[in-house]
């Protein structure tokens, strides 16, 4: 079933690095360096949902395509002034702490499963995030990627099939030949609908306790399911 | 001069690998399994010059923009007949023999200087090469690329602006924050218009003994000029 596969493409925020994790980090050093105290699992869950919040007014027609890049830097603002933080930072340290997500920390598995598949596959990413924030991130975790590609090269977000069919059409591949890894059930099915390959990884602490609960296990029209990326690895026979 | 630069973006036919004396390999090995002789480096230099009229002819608005991939298919072809080779591959081996270009050589002094040069900066590939065929290239020559981009990602071919200034965007930098090192002064000189710095390297044996002049040495708004890729990482202090 996945043996016509060549490329594995990679969902990156929750499936590769512990966003949440890495930002709440962050954002601690940033308070025990001010001295302040907040409610930083808040901050972090909301400056992810600028993300969110962009994609989505891209979707509806109401803004322009954005790098996440810069719906980071919005959002960061209007929480920094929401926590009274504006004018406790300055504007280098703004930037600094909005680079937070190219710093991003991988699951403990990423780097050897991804080792290990790069032996067998092109491995890419395949994320609504900018190609910058990427590349940088990839060079801070040692993620050893083929192809960094994302929504930025077709001006879109996933799910829109643009982003899919397009990352296919430059691997220069057919898409039963694409398999997309995630550890959301969302962004799998969108895959599969355009007749993409799909691989699920589980994350279960992605969300640790914000209440939004992960997705643990895969419907069955999922190709393969895995634990994490070493065992995805063992399951594609890399 | 060059203090500002945080990636470096290559171009690579030529300036990475030794594409004409892979290709007149590959085409040597098809004619000793064939037992013919032919003149394989007259096939090689017009198999390269399919890509230069592909290119050219989406310049002149008589074509659609394609992939290197086609173009190469497309003069093979014309290059078999013509050699009267035709009848002597299967389709499998004229698939295989196209992807030549997939397997090209880098010059001695590549993997070295890169390995290097990444430890300082954001390395990439900026090609009119398509991208499938550049990441098939990089896994089988070992090229560790942070970012492959080249052409396609702009639906245009160097020397136009869009695939420069595109690349600048798509890694999140200012045009001076990034260098295009080439073989090729025409290319640099392109580049150098749109507000990127340069490095040039020279590759005396690019064209061999086709006739056709390597450039030798850079003119004076070239911002580094280099003997070779680990010679660019000692001069970029990598």
């Amino acid at each position: 079933m996945v043996d016509s596969v060549k490329a594995i493409i990679f969902d990156v925020f929750g499936t590769v690095v512990d966003w949440r994790g890495s930002i709440i980090d962050e954002l601690n050093a940033v308070g025990t360096r001010l001295g302040v105290s907040k409610n930083w699992d808040d901050f972090a869950d909301r400056w992810r949902g600028g993300y969110h919040d962009g994609t989505q007014s891209f979707r509806d027609k109401k803004r322009e395509w954005l790098k996440a890049d810069t719906m980071h830097w919005e959002r960061m603002h209007l929480l920094l002034e929401e926590f009274g933080l504006t004018d406790r930072l300055t504007r280098d340290e703004r930037i600094h702490l909005n680079k937070a997500w190219h710093r991003l920390t991988p699951w403990p598995d990423s780097v050897e499963g991804l080792t290990r598949l790069k032996n067998k596959f092109v491995i890419g990413t395949l994320s609504n995030g900018n190609n910058g924030l990427l590349v940088h991130m990839a060079k801070n975790a040692g993620l050893p990627w083929d192809i960094v590609m994302g929504a930025e090269n077709f001006q879109s977000y996933k799910p829109d099939p643009t982003v899919y069919l397009g990352a296919v059409d430059l691997l220069g591949y057919e898409p039963h030949e694409v398999m997309v890894a995630a550890a959301h059930l969302s962004d799998l099915n969108s895959a599969r609908k355009y007749g993409l390959k799909t691989g699920f990884v589980a994350r279960p602490d992605e969300f640790g306790n914000s209440g939004v609960q992960a997705d643990l296990v895969a419907n069955p029209e999922i190709d393969v399911s895995a634990t994490d990326f070493v065992d995805l690895a063992k399951k594609m026979g890399a």
